[in-house]
């Protein structure tokens, strides 16, 4: 059980590859931080929240490269479960992935991600297909992580295209039409560099839209 | 000017009080703290929030009993406004006041408050008039204050009258109806006390409806 960060979730992971318990828990630990804690859908944490991983251990333990592809494996699994977990979030109607970069340190770039993903005006813009740049850089500016906004450049993309949005602090000339035919789409990703570190941070969020409201709105527990 | 966590507003107070200049701003800021402070819409706070106070200052300066009357009527004129804003809210049904007490400061209480006032699941609970005591105390539980949820209590309330939820860190038997139709109205109250302590908060708040959504989904800067 891990800090309850995810988003109302049991996670359960089974492996029968021999690793040695040290290890297992540090990969854990590091697929977490890179997949369900990774994501947000409204913020309203679980009271049972969980994550687990059991290794049969038969064998000798994985060391060095072995252990790393290992690592590296298990993150893909968490990541794509994860990523699952917001499609699937209350009344969602897109995955937006918020990439920050250029933070002091990363957990000050997960500090930015996170005001974006928890934003309510960054969230109905999402579900309205509006690419709403002064709404991002308003949520970071909010965040309490300082930065140069001076510096800032920020881009909306899916698998296809890029379309600048924002650069060195200044909005950017773009074609609006493509980009919000970008925005209805069921994915996409905002690049936000505060061009202030190396630190960097990748949350998958979703939007708030029409159905999270009567969802919840008419759901009691 | 504040700093900027009331809810994108422009605040300008006029007095002809004669009142020495850091009587003025300690009253000010007091008012404040109390007031376009303690008010929250989505949490998405403005980049120009302003809140200014003005003395004429002719005449020798309001002290002691006549300086505490005068705190005293800007405070309430001031939180008369606040509420105002928040029942002007984007979309909002209702207006909703919080009362953390008992928590081991008044900070720590505040920070209970703006948990729930910005807890999405609260807010549309709110909306539905849902009297959903189990995501209030969830959020109090997420705040990050620690508390001991065996002693809380929370009940509803509004002018007429006051309905227990729960008490000493256990759900009570209540009419669900009475509260839903109190819920149905423009205003009302939680009493939240988490029994750890004096410290004390006040905030008002506004439900996530489906006009919340529609305003902020169609409309872009």
């Amino acid at each position: 059980m891990i800090a309850p960060n995810m988003a109302t979730m049991l996670a359960y992971a089974l492996t029968d590859a021999p690793i040695d318990s040290r290890d297992l828990d540090r990969v854990w630990r590091q697929s977490m931080s890179q997949s369900f804690n990774a994501v947000i859908v409204d913020g309203d944490t679980s009271t049972n929240d969980t994550a687990v991983i059991l290794a049969g251990g038969q064998g000798a333990p994985l060391k060095g490269e072995a252990l790393e592809r290992f690592a590296g494996s298990l993150q893909a699994a968490c990541q794509e479960a994860a990523v699952q977990l917001v499609e699937d979030g209350e009344g969602a109607r897109c995955v937006v992935e918020l990439n920050v970069a250029g933070a002091g340190d990363d957990s000050k770039a997960h500090q930015v991600a996170q005001a974006i993903a928890l934003s309510p005006l960054c969230k109905t813009a999402f579900f309205g297909a509006d690419p709403n740049w002064g709404r991002i850089i308003a949520a970071a500016g909010r965040s309490g992580v300082v930065f140069d906004p001076e510096r800032v450049t920020l881009s909306l993309n899916d698998a296809e295209q890029s379309i600048a949005l924002f650069a060195q602090g200044m909005p950017v000339t773009f074609d609006k039409a493509q980009a919000e035919a970008m925005m209805q789409g069921a994915r996409f990703r905002f690049d936000l560099d505060l061009k202030s570190g190396n630190g960097q941070s990748r949350v998958w969020t979703c939007d708030l839209g029409h159905n999270y409201v009567t969802l919840n709105a008419e759901y009691t527990t």
